[in-house]
Order: C-alpha cells, then structure tokens, then sequence
C-alpha cells in the first residue's frame, strides 16, 4: 500500500492509503520524491473546480521522480532513472492537436487534475509524459521543473529579446519565474507585486521589484526606456488593476503576454491597442521543448532555485499548506517530500 | 480664390472661400479631384474631436489630386501629375518614429484633422505624401486609395495566408475593404453585419454576408472549418457584441485584429485567450508600402471599388452627406467632387 493524499471536497482532505496502479502497456509506474503545491491545487481545494474534477481526486503534479516499475512495451527508460511528468495526455484527435497545439487540446488530460495526480507515493502515468533529468540535479529542484517550464514557454511565446525592457505584473511562484527566465534571457526586468514579502524575496534574488501602490511603475518604465514603453509586458496577476496598467506599460508594438487565469472578464483598453498597434498573446501551459528548457536551465543551476522554495514538508502537511498559501503570508512555493 | 467646406463646431459646415497656400520648400499644391467622407470626418462633425481640432476646419483625406504647384526643392513631380496623399506628417523625434513606426507617431499630425484636409479646391501638403497614381486609375477610383491602404495594412499585419477562414465582424466601408483584400489574398471569408443594406451590398460584391441576429455565426464558422474555429477575425464593429464573438470564433493560437476605434473599454474574455493560446493585434492607418499595395489592387481593377461608392456629389454635399450616413441606410462610401 503507498500514502496519498485525497481531496473529497469542501476543503477536506483525507490522508490514507491507496493500491498502487500497476503500469499498464506504455505506462510506468513512478516512486514519487518531491511535489509542489501549485496554486490550482489551491483552486481545487477550495471547491472551485468541484464540477471538473472527480472526488476523491489525489492532486500534484509539480513533481520529481524514480521510476518504478515499467509496463510493457515501454523503450527508453530503466528502472531507478530520475524524472519528472510533463502531466499533459492529449486526446491526438481534436482540432488543437492536428494543428500541432497538443498541450492545448480540446479534450486535454490534465494528470493530477483530470486524473490521479502525484502527492502519493506511487503514481502511474503514460511514459511519454517523461522526462528524464540529469544525475546532479537534486529531486528537490526537480520538483520545479514543471512551474519553470510554464515560465520558458511564456518568454519562448514571447519572442523576448536580449536587451528587451519587460515588466512582470504579479510576483508569485509564476511571475517570479517568468521573470528570472527572462532576466537569464538577457531582458532588464521589473516585477510589480503588492505583497511586501514578495517584494523582499524578488529583491533578494537580485530582481528589480517595486509595489505599485508606492512606486509610479509607469514613470518608472517611461523613465528606463526613454519614453518609449516596455517591450513586453507579463499579466500575471489575473486583476483589473494589471489589465489596466499592461497597456499603458507597452511601448508601439508592445507585446502583452497573459499568464493569469482571469477569473472575470476584465475591462480592456482596446483603443490603446489600435493607437499604439499593440499585441497581446494568451499563453498556456508548455510543450516538450519547454520541459527540456526547464530541465537545462535547473541543471546548470542557472537561478536560484532554492530561495524559492521557501518549505519543505511531509505529504501530511498538505492541508497546512494550502492554509498558508491562503493567509499570502511568508510563503513562495511549498513542497511536499512525499 | 476656392472653393472650401468648413466645419466650425456644433454640426455646423459653411461653404466659402478660401485664399490658395502658396507651397512653401518641399511642398505642393493640389487641385483637388474627389474626396470621400470618412467614418471620422463624421465623428469631426458630431463635435466628438473638438478638443483636438482646430476651428474653422476643412476636413477630408480620401483624396485624388493633380499636382498644381511645386514649392522649391521638390523632385519628382510635375505639373500635372495624378496622386494621392498619404495624409500623416510624423515628428521623426518621438520613440515610435524612432522605432520606425512612424505612422503611429506619438506627435502625429494627421491631413484633414490636426491641419486642413482635402475638402477644397486647392490643397498645400507636404511632397513626401504624395503617392503618384497610373494613368488608367480614374481619380474617382484613386479617392478609395486611402480607406483601401487601411484595409492593405489590416491585412498584411495579420499576415494573413491564402487558405485562412476569415471573418469580419462590421460591414461598412472598412470592413468592406478588409473582406475585399482578404479575398483577393486567397482567404475565404464571412462578413458579419446587421443592417440588411450593408448585407445586401456585401452579397452584391461577392463576398458571403450573414446577419448574426439572424445566423449563428459561430456555428456557421465550426461547420466551415470542422470545428476548428477561423484563423483570424477582423474587429471592425467597435462593439461589445463584436468584442465578445472574437473570442469565441477564433480557432487555438488565431488571431483578433483590431481595426475599430473602440469609444469605451469592452470586457474581453481573457481567459480564453490564455485557454486557447489566442492573439490580438492593434491596427491603425498605414505605412508607404501599404498605399503602394492599394493602388496597385485599384490599378489593376481587382477590387469592385464602384460598387461601393455609392454616390458622388458636389461639395456643397457634405452635410447631406453626414445626415445620410448618420442614418445609417442606403450608403456606402460617398465621395464629394470638388
């Protein structure tokens, strides 16, 4: 038997133990290491996706792994290699995936989200979800592996440019990536973020960071570029106030990526986008190539993983978690060691 | 002495006279052929723009010319040749002239609106805004040049590919345009209007028109393309209806152009841009390369740019003109010869 964590609706979950799922004809069966709390967990948890997801749901899918078992037919992996889940099954039928935008399918299987998910010990999933990760890289940054790889598909979609001035509205486990991919990418980088601790912990990984209710970012850009705006803009925070302020950020031609999930339909300026002949691009999750990014990015130790994570803890510590997620208090990205 | 109309507030036009400008260095004066009425020459005469134009004004910048006069330095022209005006004097000193988008000048004076237009005898601009048109382009024709740049530009910042499913939600002139040089760019394309005069005149020019009070156009466009969704979809309604469709055809990673001038800030469904990994791009006016497209698609005849004007009238018209176009009936594009 192997511990899992459950979530049975209205903010319980249940600790227990589950059967481990042997792996079936091109699947594997993976020891579970590390797992981070992802904030859709925390949608989850608070009953926000009670129509989506089947109950009890085991979650997680920030994750790093040793395979465990191997189902038939199975090439290219033994057993004790390192991993991590690229947690995407797409249906290969819709019209997304015969466009060759799979990780956006119309039909997609989101794994710990659609499917078991990866706070249990053992967890099977199709191995074409694999990605195999090099010896040094510890389990612990692993477990970053799928965040950091939304953060290089956001600046991979964002055509970003060295040199490029790129503002960062929200300061989150995501916003925080997104701008120490681009800052790596050779942008010169402002996060905007209202929590004061977020604000601390962007200055101390050498980030530019300013909270908006006391610094003026717009003359603050205006002032950097010379007049001219920023280059792109990252929405991150899923507000009105970032919705307003993106637009008023850009420079001519100015790229707005949004990252946030909009919960409402926000108020756009979409004169200024005429006026200015600004972009905007809706970004997604991440395709393979991103995974692989991530993967060489955590591997060369390239940013500083480990102030991120600012807890570890056991699997039974999931609830006190989200509840800490939920105070926007001290924490940044929480892991489970499972 | 000539002929001018001249708006001077409160819906107020007077026909008078006016003393020629002599054009100074690096200008010309033109004799003035046809001049239609745009859209923002309606907006200008509502009082909507008083706080930006100055008083009395003579509007106009859909134009065909001969030249009548050179200032000194001009080379190039001749007495007597047939243009058009590109009506746009840049600063050449702001950050988006800088960055080569001088047509979206933060300093932009704009012909017939931040300094006199075409709605006279005899009209003084720049040498650099003249476009020089062929022999065979009847100056009637050349008076469409400029709306038809618009449409050129629109088109060729979406970059639009032949095969794409089009479709353009708001069917007056410009959008019009917008179907025209998609078509002919080997798009297939459905324009969506509701006043029946403006359907019956898009069928009438080949174009497929559909009411969306009275056809489902989403469910049209799922069926046309196996319910992949359109490739891009042209804004040309500056409503909130159009805001809200846009999201709703586009297929995974298509594209939103937006051309209206939006007067208020619509809600937009974020939330599919990010879920469908969608685009929008911002359009406005033109650059040279698009008034060289647009007289060579007139020159040719490749468009059925007489069915779409459809009345000319004498400058003492312009009024009339206004009143039948706020109306909202049986009127395309009018164009006044002066």
């Amino acid at each position: 038997m192997a511990q899992a964590a459950f979530y049975e609706g209205d903010r319980r979950i249940r600790l227990g133990l589950g059967e481990p799922v042997d792996p079936g004809a091109g699947e594997v069966q993976l020891q579970v290491s590390h797992c981070g709390i992802c904030g859709t967990d925390l949608h989850i948890f608070h009953g926000a996706m009670d129509a989506r997801v089947e109950m009890p749901l085991v979650m997680g899918h920030e994750m790093s792994a040793t395979v465990r078992k191997l189902g038939t037919g199975v090439e290219g992996f033994e057993l004790g290699d390192k991993v991590v889940v690229m947690p995407l099954a797409p249906c290969q039928a819709c019209p997304a995936c015969d466009a060759g935008h799979s990780h956006i399918c119309h039909n997609l299987n989101f794994l710990g989200i659609d499917t078991p998910g990866a706070f249990q010990s053992f967890w099977t999933v199709p191995a074409h979800t694999l990605h195999r990760i090099p010896a040094n890289l510890s389990m612990k940054h692993a477990a970053m592996i799928e965040p950091l790889a939304v953060a290089c598909h956001d600046v991979r979609l964002a055509n970003l440019r060295p040199g490029d001035h790129v503002v960062v509205l929200g300061g989150g486990p995501i916003g925080m990536l997104v701008a120490l991919v681009a800052r790596h990418a050779g942008a010169s980088v402002i996060v905007s973020e209202i929590n004061p601790y977020r604000v601390e912990l962007a200055s101390n990984v050498g980030l530019e960071a300013v909270n908006p209710s006391e610094t003026d970012l717009i003359a603050l850009i205006m002032r950097r570029t010379k007049g001219r705006g920023a280059d792109i803009v990252f929405e991150v925070s899923g507000s009105q106030a970032g919705a307003d302020i993106m637009t008023e950020l850009l420079r001519t031609r100015g790229l707005a990526v949004i990252v946030a999930i909009f919960a409402h339909k926000p108020k756009i300026d979409l004169f200024r986008f005429f006026w200015r002949e600004l972009r905007l691009k809706g970004v997604r999750v991440y395709e393979s190539q991103d995974f692989a990014d991530a993967i060489s990015l955590a591997a060369a130790e390239a940013l500083p993983l480990d102030e991120l994570i600012t807890d570890i803890r056991p699997l039974s510590a999931l609830r006190s978690g989200f509840e800490d997620m939920e105070k926007g208090g001290q924490v940044m990205k929480i892991l489970l060691e499972i």
